[in-house]
């Protein structure tokens, strides 16, 4: 379990690296994860969490860019480096028991709309796909997705974020940086995704056309 | 004809399977169909509706995440679960003895008219592009495409549907939700909601750049 | 030469509807060919100018959907349907003896500005790609895109382009429907294409910028 | 060495024009390279350059769509045109020793922002994807884009970027015209080129929602 050259040979983490390579291309597709950004995770059934090795494009993963960490973010292999954001994926993990993935991309619609929004969450409000975040059951509920300072010290960004778990359906966005996203697999977050991304494209369509602002 | 395991084989089932996986992807290539957004389905010569399982993402059919239900909506084979809104595709094969195949999506464009319109209608006018609707065979006229507000209570929702069949040439639109559109086979539901989604686009540049309502 | 079913096999008409069928997936790649809007054709060596049927769509083309008309527009095969545009294509035919290839496409920019426009002409100024275009050297000269009215009588449309020809460097644009576009062979036809149609998205997105009219 | 035809089938020149054609895919993908704009070099291991030849389009190179020239932009074959900007790309490599990959592309984003803005560069400030660049290591500081007018005599051109360098960690803009961005190698490169792009990207749409100027 130690031996990450073993190891990649077991099963889960052959099907997370799968699974991590895929969602970077369909991430990549959409143009979320532009030069180096963003990153993928998913837990093993052993509690390792398989990540994106530091540095690499998205969309151009091989499976030996997916190395694993433990709990605390600390490399099986010491020679592998993992992105400082690690950190913010093993929180996911650490709050959300039953989360098995976790995405971070990088979209225009994010990073815009959390640079220019005043107050401190974007609000989702009457729009059908709000129904993909978990509890939601009808569109005219109001969903928010709380905006963080963004934060070279990923520790101290980490301690911003931790009150917020349980309250954030929709994940968060760090302003000027992305979007974080987690599901119970890598299918849900990539649908989760895609419906958080969508509503953000709608946002940012809508403030557009209207010229309000969004915490007005 | 009542056994969906032994009517699968059949050329029908099979042929509405091929085309609504081919149509998911089309839907999913142009970001019409976010999370596990949207609907599928076409009506087979016996007149059983195939159409998409419910919670699955339609840029990523399998030909198994195909089901029938009747012309009422429920599922022969009593374990499938079809999406809450079958009811809507049944209700146009109802309506509209030649429809062939109904589609579903939910692309930003319509979600954002829709939700920022006033009136209860969209209207097209001087597009070339409106001569690919039934009946229409000049630019100059103008298409009304009515906007029904969105109700998580779907026979309620086709209750107000119901008076506008006849008079819904390109389709109609449920507020922050999406479009339906229809056709003879789904070669041409797929234009139509091609030719409908291009008009909407337009729509939503010139409220950009014009910064008027269109209801005004 | 009479016989389109043993034309089929020769050379120049292969080539021709390879190129046709690759045009429209690249168009269609770009969403400038919605539902089964535009056209695009060939010259042969022979002169008979090849041409997409009526009615199909130009991102799904096979072969066989190319036909062949005389420089009148008339079907070498009375069985064949061309499309009503098709005196559009031989117009440029007509009068531009070096063409080979001529492209008619749908897209968002050129459907919107040309509505818009108050003059009757969109105007290119300072921008390099304006040299992919016949006799351009620099970005700092104008290049004038006529725009005409639509109308379903294509004759008379043809004869108000007419006067036109040899001071359209760009290719014209019909309001609300499209650009025709030319090249001396397939390839260049579809450079100037991308070329015009970034261009269109540029002066788009100037507009939407600077809520200024191109006109004025 | 001073062969082509032989250099062409060593080592270097072979990956170097993969590398090319590989990158004018990435670069067509995304709409960067219309009609026949842009164009793509490396340095070879033996100081020659390898870039693209003139006119042909960006996105279906062929390998033998790549020349090479030397350090002041003279074809080895004498019967090959390289394009005129080719000393741009001679240029960087002078000044900049670590360069392995130059790529100029024209995209909507770059030629708009760049035609309206009326200070001599675009600021990018509080993005995490500023960190892709050299020397960069936090969101919170100010980079610079210098914006160049576009001049047809290149030497002239050369002249007036001349003085930046070492001041460029984005690259440049010639104004109505492209970028011009590079790397230790293709990867880093095309990275850097993503980055910028999607910087320009989230400028570009902050100015429409802001109606405010850039160098304001």
């Amino acid at each position: 379990m130690d031996n990450p050259v073993l190891d990649r040979r077991s099963g889960p983490l052959e099907q997370a690296a799968h699974d991590i390579v895929r969602a970077g291309q369909r991430m990549d597709a959409r143009a979320w994860v532009p030069a180096t950004a963003g990153n993928i995770s998913c837990r093993l059934p052993d509690g390792r969490i398989a990540i994106t090795r530091s540095g690499c494009h998205k969309g151009f993963l091989r499976e030996q860019d997916v190395i694993t960490v433990d709990g605390a973010g600390r490399p099986h292999d010491p020679g592998h480096r993992p992105s400082a954001e690690t950190l913010l994926h093993c929180q996911v993990y650490r709050r959300m028991p039953d989360v098995g993935a976790v995405l971070h991309g990088h979209s225009v619609a994010s990073t815009v709309l959390s640079m220019i929004e005043k107050t401190n969450a974007l609000t989702l409000r009457d729009y059908e796909v709000q129904k993909v975040f978990d509890g939601q059951t009808t569109h005219d509920a109001a969903i928010t997705v709380p905006l963080f300072a963004n934060d070279q010290d990923i520790a101290r960004l980490a301690g911003e974020v931790e009150p917020y778990f349980g309250a954030m359906p929709a994940g968060y966005i760090i302003r000027g940086h992305g979007v974080y996203v987690w599901g119970r697999d890598m299918d849900q977050a990539l649908a989760r995704l895609e419906g958080l991304e969508f509503l953000l494209a709608c946002l940012l369509q809508r403030r557009t056309l209207e010229g309000r602002t969004l915490g007005a």
